[in-house]
C-alpha cells in the first residue's frame, strides 16, 4: 500500500511557511491504519520491548494501536498538568516555539525496555525530550518509531544512539 | 480480570474535592490495556461501525486500539486549533470549566455510522459535544463506549437516545 498518499498535505499550517502533514486522512482508512500500525510492530517484534511510550496528543493514536496490537502496556507523556501523580518534566525547544513534557514517576521499572512511537520525525526536539524523561526514570529506550520523517529537519542526527525508523519521508 | 483494581485513585486532583480516576496504571498493564479493548470491541462487533471517534487526548488511547482492532478508521475530535483543515466547532460546559471541541469538516462521509469511544462519562458534556459535531457533518451515532462511568453525576439521563455502554462504574 501507498501510505504516503493517504497524507494530507496543508500548507501554511499552523504557520506560514510549514508544510503541515495532516495523519488524519490516513488514520480515517482502516486498511491504512492497520498497515500503519502492523509495520511498526513488526519492526518492533524482536526486540522484546516492554512498553510503548509516546507524546500527546497524536503520540497516542499510533502508539496505544502498536501497544495492544503487542499486548504490552501504553505509557503517556503527557503536557504539563495532565497527568494527575507525581511528574518528571523536561523543557525543549520545537520546530516552532517551547514545550514542556512530562511523565509519571512510577511509569516505568528500572531496566523496562521501552520504544517510543510518535507520528511524526521534525528536529528531534519531542522525542529526545521523551527519550531523556524516560531514562530518568531508569526505562532503557531501545527503539524510535515514527510514521513521517521530515529528512530536511535533520532529526535523526540527534538520534544515532537509538534504532530510529520511519515509514514515510518528505524532503520539504 | 477485575479491570476497576487496575485503575489509581487519586484525590483532590485537578481540583479540591475531585476524586480523579487515573487510568495510566491500567493502560500500562497489557493485559488489562487488551482486556478493556477488547470489551468494547465485543459489544461494538455487531453493530457494524463504520468509524470510531474519540476526544483528545484520553480518549485517543482507547478509540485508536478499538479501531485497529476492528480493522476500521478513527476520527479525531480536538481542541480548538489542532485540525489543519476545515472544520466545525462545537462549545460546552465541563464538570470543571468550559470547553470547545472541533472536527474536520470532511472527516465522515454522510450516513457513515460511528461509534464514540472514550475513557470516562461524568456528566456527558464532552460526549454529547462529540455527538453533535459528528451529526452536524452526516455522521449516524450509533453507540457511546467508555471505561468508567461516574454514576453519581448522572450523565447516561442525557445520553438515552444512543447505545450507552461502560465498563466500570464509580458512586463517588
Amino acid at each position: 500500500m501507498d501510505i504516503k498518499s493517504k497524507i494530507r498535505v496543508i500548507e501554511d499550517f499552523p504557520e506560514k511557511g510549514i508544510s503541515f502533514k495532516d495523519i488524519t486522512t490516513l488514520i480515517k482508512d482502516g486498511e491504512a491504519f492497520q498497515e500503519v500500525v502492523n509495520r511498526i510492530v513488526d519492526d518492533l517484534k524482536a526486540r522484546e520491548v516492554d512498553y510503548i511510550a509516546g507524546p500527546e496528543a497524536r503520540g497516542f493514536l499510533l502508539g496505544a494501536a502498536v501497544a495492544y496490537a503487542l499486548g504490552i502496556g501504553f505509557i503517556p507523556i503527557r503536557k504539563p498538568g495532565k497527568l494527575p501523580a507525581e511528574t518528571v518534566k523536561h523543557e525543549y525547544e520545537l520546530e516552532y516555539g517551547n514545550n514542556t513534557l512530562e511523565i509519571h514517576f512510577d511509569a516505568i521499572e528500572k531496566g523496562k525496555k521501552v520504544a517510543i512511537v510518535d507520528d511524526l520525525l521534525a528536529t528531534g526536539g519531542t522525542v529526545l525530550s521523551a527519550v531523556k524523561l524516560i531514562e530518568s526514570i531508569g526505562g532503557e529506550v531501545v527503539a524510535l518509531e515514527f510514521l513521517i520523517e521530515l529528512e530536511f529537519l535533520k532529526g535523526r542526527d540527534k538520534l544515532s544512539n537509538y534504532h530510529t525508523n520511519s515509514l514515510v519521508k518528505y524532503d520539504r
